[in-house]
């Protein structure tokens, strides 16, 4: 199941990296190298963290084809991508989502510790979509609207302590990844968010 | 030959990198280390995705003086550039073209597939410049204006084609480079480019 | 004593990189996560170019605690920051050399040449500020102002000079500690800086 969800999700990915390079007015190559940076850097950060050689993605190069052409594709329906905004909402929390429960695997495999295992489920959940915005010169998105990246804490939370009760992998993900796309569909519909910080600058760290 | 033409390049790139470090106003180590990342950071990228430790410059440290000290030169020469436009856009393409064909050869003795060794040559043609953009705060030049990653994709494209058809390594090195160089060098005189994407703000992706 | 230093400095970094994010308005999980980066950055970075796996902080997770909690309770006290800033500019200085030594003596421990070693005492110095200021959508600012990252690489040449003159390594670290901290702090009292290179845009690297 989680295969298949990924599947979808890495193309809704590679598709809001799409628009987002189309904002910067980049060319057909700088639209498919960002869909395709979104949708695989994730992964491909927690693989380089975790020293988990080879990258994934370089094993399977359908991935590549398919995020660069989704990247692609986005370009000729873009004028009808506000019609479909609540389709690629529930797409891209769907990835949010499973990323993260797929990064928490890889880092389980490799024997690492629990904060560790959360933070690599984070990092596949969310350096995606932050590697896409430093791309296109912008400041991370997924840090500043209503819940996002602290779904995916509390989506590898969750697994992990239904993991140490003994529920059974299947059920597990299944749960986890139903709580979490509840979570972020209810943050979505009512505008749930973290209390922002703001800071008036001083002279330390400016 | 390749080798003598990755000399020439990365002093070009590192040229590139302070240049583009004096628009901001960085001193003197800010030049140098942005002049480094931009000749040298393309294939950094390449072996830590790749996991081809230990990454290469850290085994050739006159490569690290030479683009720290072509970087500082630089100043020196600076109001002189525009004079030496012309030569430096050649030899910023020559850098272009023998990058991705050494990061194709990298890919290739990894015993990486197809589609690897191509993204091995874009990420080593181009992701200094794609660094050198992020540090100084600007979105990536490389995607916006004329043929310059898509240069790169060809060239790895044509490289692996002349490959496997048998060509010898060094005719295939001297065409491939050679048929980059002027399409490079052609989409810098006839201004060729690739269709542009530009997308206005909706709400998903934003 | 290193290690002593070295917790008052990620603590230092962290509260940095909590106040760089409370600038750009981020929530609660963009605080933390920033501060995480910032405290723990540079080491990451100097592990994933050297191939120093597993990374430092995944086998030390109180580290990870310490910098999240750093960076939250800096929320808290961020109003009277302002009259803390001789202390933080102190503690930071701190760091600033602490890191750079620790960094040298990873890639001694890995036999890496002497100016890669350089390379990593100065990365793991500097590149946490730096990917900080990368997420917070600015141009570094360890590039910029006072003698900075230049002191990192001042106290790697010298902690490496002492070292090859056969000097014990307590005494070395304490040395190159009070030399690298004394030479901040005036940078910082006495406003030293390097030359500052300012280019004006030509068309080429534009």
């Amino acid at each position: 199941m989680l295969t298949y969800i990924y599947v979808i999700a890495i193309t809704a990915e590679a598709m809001s990296g799409a628009l987002a390079a189309g904002r910067r007015n980049m060319d057909l190559f700088g639209v498919a190298l960002i869909a395709f940076i979104t949708a695989l850097g994730g992964g491909t950060v927690r693989d380089m963290l975790l020293g988990n050689y080879p990258v994934t993605w370089t094993q399977h190069p359908p991935y590549i084809y398919l995020t660069i052409g989704s990247g692609l594709a986005t370009m000729l329906v873009a004028r009808f991508m506000h019609k479909l905004n609540q389709i690629f909402l529930i797409l891209d929390s769907m990835g949010l989502v499973a990323f993260t429960i797929i990064g928490c695997n890889v880092a389980i495999k490799l024997g690492y510790e629990t904060p560790v295992i959360i933070m690599a489920g984070i990092t596949t959940g969310i350096f995606g979509g932050i590697l896409r915005d430093i791309m296109c010169n912008r400041t991370p998105q997924v840090l500043r609207h209503e819940l996002y990246a602290s779904v995916s804490m509390v989506v590898a939370v969750v697994y992990l302590l239904l993991m140490s009760q003994g529920v059974s992998d299947d059920i597990n993900t299944l749960a986890s990844f139903s709580f979490g796309l509840a979570l972020r569909l209810a943050a979505i519909r009512w505008q749930l968010s973290l209390p922002v910080f703001s800071y008036s600058p001083g002279r330390w760290g400016d």
